[in-house]
């Protein structure tokens, strides 16, 4: 936890400079003694609860939350094929308990539809009981095997937010899929993180899924980072595990399902979407600390200058704001560049000319300077909170729009893929698909695409040249 | 999640009432398909969650909350000889990775000394990096072959808080450990649980302690539950683990450290405290639901009747109390059933002469009944809830010092034992111990007993005779 005066690498490095942010902002430490499993420093851990209480608050409106056991036993595990087929070279077994054999295995869950469903298949009984609309947010492992990165890709995701829904029929899941879908939208709006919405191909959907829904964040290389999922399950999980109930008929019908997971990417996508070269910068939303006071000492009033700061931070807490006061005995300079690595969204100084003027300096983290009055200080600083979001939304959505380009042929498409995403026309055929992935070097992404920079238009397919829809293609985290 | 209309087990048969009383709570559903990993239900678990932020909002005075991995490898786990021993036999280990065997194998954390202190290794460098005083809150896992009962004796410990801090000497430790008994103290205060503080005896403390003082309470049927120990460990970890710092004379030091835990036993204790034959009975400070508004519609004001209901709920709730309002279309008689089996603290009852006479009727947990103004009922409302409150710690304590008996011989002692808690006189000697257990079935608690119904008084060993101090005897789950 100790900070270094050297600068940061410049985000143009982007792989360099999102390690080096982690470890230098205290979010992450990497050194635990297995690969991809990391430590959450106290700060970093603040950031997690500030973004997991946001998403709570919007969850909490339709959606309670409950809890599930880690461990499943093999045979539930085991009950769903495609569902098998999707986790098994990835799934870390318990196999003793002290020095005995387990009787089951038990896998540590990488999601928990094999969890929860057979309580599910006891908890519904009649159609009064749906919908039934739980989530939970647990530690959830991955034995990868791939390159691990802290936050996108690792062991265990210690903070897996997933949402499992229980409907009468297809159409009511479905609805609630879209409900879902404006909840992840309005959550990454929150965090400033602008998303693109798609429809996974079939060969890249939930493994038991009808169809998945994926929220993807355009990275300051151009990579695309899955930040959110929403899966239909139709009825697959309903057949395997007997959640039926009886309609009002009397009549027992197979219930329909959905599935909705947010994991701590959405921190990866807050740190690498806004960060710049200075560190983090963080929304006011979700930042640990929102509002930093820095009492400016010079000559003799610096006992006068600290009570005008404490007054104000008791004025500020008082409204709800979270604030710290940076007391400490050093150049004001090297306190700047301390509170913007750790991305506070808002600095206030108040040095001698200001008690004077009855004014206050305030400077957002983007670096926009603006003199407030001392009174109704309140209202100007929630104000210039509300407008620094404003501008690092409106800056990572001129980001996303410069890097969301359009081609119309493969030669097009490589020209441009290069720290970028592309659209294209897609006839909606596999074999097309192919194609195009081993042309581009990328990966079709996904079609019925939600985002104001790609048109639902027609066109002619990029392979075949048959009629065809958009299409995104990009390369991934 | 169904609520039966036959009356619960009586609490005189306490085991077969705790069970009944979690299911139907809607606290715990125990029929997950492995035997002591439970689920919880969303009422259970936003109970769980109001007791946590309790617990969070103590130690964030002067903690912090960090989290670490839930798997350690199999050369950390065993570096300590002491701890390693305490639980070998309870550790579940995970051996594949898919379908491969891993290298090392992984414990899922008994308790996390062995995850935490590698990485304390290198934070702590200096004395002014001293004292460290971190905390998490996370699942932890023992792989019990005893009967298991839901949240007293688990395969899967949801939420365990374990608080870790690093001091430069064994003084500044051991004062941590009287600044963490306070704590514990304060916690169960707010929850209206009388507790009695002693020192383990020492074949009994934490495997690699110096000491550990446990917090303990008496069940209904005079059992004593362990819900809350803090340790004092010396260096015995600093030593295994190296961690070291350089004292203001630049040499190189052992640190001394303590480790502090609280688990969802304290939810049991809460439960199994204040429960009666109605059900739960909840203190205010945690209750999910701290007021319940019951609208008595009689004759034709039902209307007028709903809109007085609705405006007294935004009132409390403006004022931050969690109420709710039941407008179910069923008898009043059937709505207290329901929200006394589920603890809520406070009913208030709105009806047609309420209404004329601009006033509330008010019934406790407990029973007790009161008129209220309807002017100023946020006010009376908090009173009333706070009487609640002593009410039921009154009567907890009651109960406690009922089933403290005292006793000066064996024989004393086997009269009494039997669903009671036992102050005798120990001389120390492990022998002595060792036949005190044998002769009455019961076990040595501790010594130094903390608690007004036991006097820090000298006496004979209840044994051999020699001079003694007071001991504590009893059977414990």
């Amino acid at each position: 936890m100790a900070e270094e005066t050297e600068g940061l690498p410049s985000r143009t490095d982007f792989s360099a400079w999102y390690n080096e942010v982690i470890r230098r902002a205290d979010i992450i430490d990497v050194r635990y003694p297995v690969k991809g499993l990391n430590v959450w420093y106290p700060f970093g851990f603040a950031l997690r609860q500030h973004t997991y209480n946001l998403l709570r608050s919007l969850l909490n409106r339709d959606h309670e939350e409950a809890l599930f056991p880690l461990l499943i036993p093999e045979n539930e595990f085991m009950k769903e094929a495609e569902h098998i087929k999707g986790f098994e070279d990835e799934v870390y077994w318990v196999t003793h308990g002290g020095l005995t054999p387990l009787d089951v295995k038990l896998a540590l869950r990488p999601t928990s539809e094999t969890a929860i469903y057979p309580m599910y298949s006891l908890w519904v009984r009649s159609h009064a009981d749906l919908p039934l609309k739980l989530y939970q947010i647990v530690n959830t492992f991955r034995y990868e095997t791939k390159h691990t990165r802290p936050l996108i890709r690792v062991r265990e995701i210690t903070s897996f937010m997933e949402s499992h829904t229980v409907h009468t029929d297809w159409e009511d899941a479905n609805n609630q899929v879209e409900y879902e879908i404006e909840l992840a939208k309005e959550f990454y709006r929150e965090l400033g993180v602008p998303i693109i919405i798609s429809k996974r191909p079939d060969w890249d959907k939930f493994p038991g899924a009808d169809f998945t829904i994926a929220v993807d964040a355009v990275f300051p290389d151009g990579r695309t980072l899955q930040i959110g999922t929403v899966h239909h399950l139709g009825d697959h999980f309903a057949k395997t595990f007997d959640i039926t109930y009886e309609d009002v008929n009397g009549e027992q019908k197979l219930a329909s399902q959905t599935c909705f997971g947010i994991s701590e990417r959405s921190l990866a996508a807050i740190i690498a979407v806004h960060g710049d070269d200075k560190g983090l910068v963080l929304p006011a939303t979700v930042a640990p600390t929102q509002v930093v006071i820095i009492p400016i000492i010079v000559g003799k009033r610096g006992d006068e200058i600290l009570a005008a700061a404490a007054e104000l931070e008791a004025e500020l807490k008082a409204a709800g704001l979270r604030v710290k006061t940076d007391k400490r005995d050093m150049r004001p300079g090297a306190k700047y560049y301390h509170w913007e690595l750790n991305g506070v969204p808002l600095r206030v100084e108040i040095g001698p000319r200001d008690l004077d003027n009855k004014q206050l300096v305030c400077v957002n983290r983007l670096g926009v300077k603006t003199q407030i009055p001392r009174e109704g200080a309140v209202e100007s600083v929630n104000r210039l909170l509300n407008e620094a979001h404003d501008q690092i939304l409106e800056k990572a959505e001129n980001h996303l729009e410069a890097h969301l380009k359009h081609a119309e042929t493969v030669e097009e498409a490589n020209e441009v893929l290069e720290g970028n995403v592309v659209a294209v026309h897609w006839c909606g055929d596999r074999e097309c698909a192919d194609k195009l992935e081993e042309l581009t070097n990328s990966a079709l992404l996904g079609t019925e695409i939600r985002s104001k920079y790609v048109a639902d238009d027609e066109g002619r397919c990029i392979i075949c040249g048959k009629p065809a829809k958009p299409a995104l293609i990009g390369r991934s985290y």
